[in-house]
């Protein structure tokens, strides 16, 4: 029977050219996804199953609930399509939970916030456990400065400045309603919540956020950022690899 | 000056052959360690820093806090040898702490005790972030059955059923005061603590305390394994990634 599915799923991006299937490449989250999918479903030569996701991760960027939905013709019940996905993804896929959800639901336009963490450490000693999903930062930055700017961040801005496509025709106003960045031994984890991420947002963000941190940024500039709206007067896009996408609202 | 110097070091065992230096192999945790001070102290051809572990891990085995020693001849102070050592060894093996200590340290000799813990983990989902560090489990096992078999392999026993060299000669005698099985989420997690273990024990004690959580063992087989005295009678050898070195008392 056709029936829509709702999936949550969680991956190390370390290895994959990001979320977005690629004509050509066969190491994208969605292109794995669909192809198992397709494989399950047994579709004639030339049919795939189009799985759509809450939105797009980057190269080398990290999900912990990223949500998404296809439209699958299946026998199979929502555990036996789970399974078969688990034995069928790569061990840095996996998939947590499959749900026959209402056909109108679309994990894009449904989704009405989104929760990322950008985790970084410092000190002399390394992250051996946790390296492939953490920043390494040369010296311990002014927390407290951080977050001052990052009080000025929040709130519904035009983060035109904070957007990685320059070329971006639509609109780049949106919500980011928390920044909470969090401290623990020698982790500090910043908290992103909003309604919507521009391309790279997140990491343009933190890369701000960190030169304020390291005194290269003073706090007062951070306004005069916003208001700039351009891209060269944000801070660097801090690394892929210490971003995670921790669960998508609907 | 000549010094002794006392470490304390984090690995991830994945891709080396165990902590024990190999001739004509360079992927051993000691032998990295070995290379990194001789470059330091700059020795001439032939002659290299020996470093002293509290013990050996087998091949793909982790450890949060190995302890070793080394005399070491150089003008740098704890925390330039220890950033030394960090710059220039691999990402997967890190120096967490570097004091001087007495000439006559011996990390092995004066180790009085050890914490391994090894990791499981079950469920129809995957464990995508640690995937490196824990052993999955087809099903859940019965760890009510694992603790009545761990009260009775607790205590000072003769391990040599739970011994993975068979051509031991010295004493197989071992106190293992404790074994705690805790379960969180998905994971099921096993503390050994003792005043030694013998080669694969940590491994063979788990193997053994699944299949007892399997219904595999009877509870009552257990004190039999033990008087068997041979290593055929105890169950398999649990995976290398499951296991981490977590502590070295002295």
């Amino acid at each position: 029977m056709k029936r829509n599915y709702k999936m949550t799923i969680s991956y190390d991006g370390t290895r994959f050219y990001g979320w977005e299937r690629q004509p050509g490449n066969d190491m994208t989250i969605q292109g794995k996804i669909e192809n198992v999918l397709t494989k399950m479903c047994q579709l004639p030569e030339g049919k795939s199953v189009q799985v759509i996701g809450a939105g797009r991760t980057d190269a080398g960027v990290h999900a912990r609930a990223m949500t998404c939905n296809a439209v699958i013709d299946t026998d199979k019940t929502e555990e036996e399509i789970w399974k078969y996905m688990n034995e069928y993804l790569p061990d840095d896929i996996s998939v947590n939970e499959v749900r026959a959800c209402s056909d109108r639901f679309h994990s894009r336009y449904n989704a009405i916030g989104k929760t990322y963490r950008y985790t970084c450490w410092y000190g002399l000693s390394k992250p051996v456990f946790d390296r492939k999903y953490v920043t390494v930062l040369e010296q311990k930055p002014d927390t407290e400065l951080m977050r001052q700017a990052a009080q000025i961040l929040e709130g519904t801005h035009d983060f035109k400045s904070f957007c990685g496509n320059s070329k971006m025709k639509k609109s780049t106003v949106r919500c980011v309603d928390t920044i909470n960045i969090e401290e623990s031994g020698n982790y500090i984890r910043l908290y992103f919540h909003g309604n919507g991420f521009l391309q790279n947002m997140v990491r343009i963000l933190t890369g701000t956020l960190l030169e304020v941190g390291y005194g290269n940024i003073p706090v007062a500039d951070v306004q005069k950022i916003l208001d700039a709206m351009s891209r060269q007067a944000a801070g660097p896009t801090a690394p892929a690899q210490g971003l995670c996408l921790m669960k998508v609202d609907y």
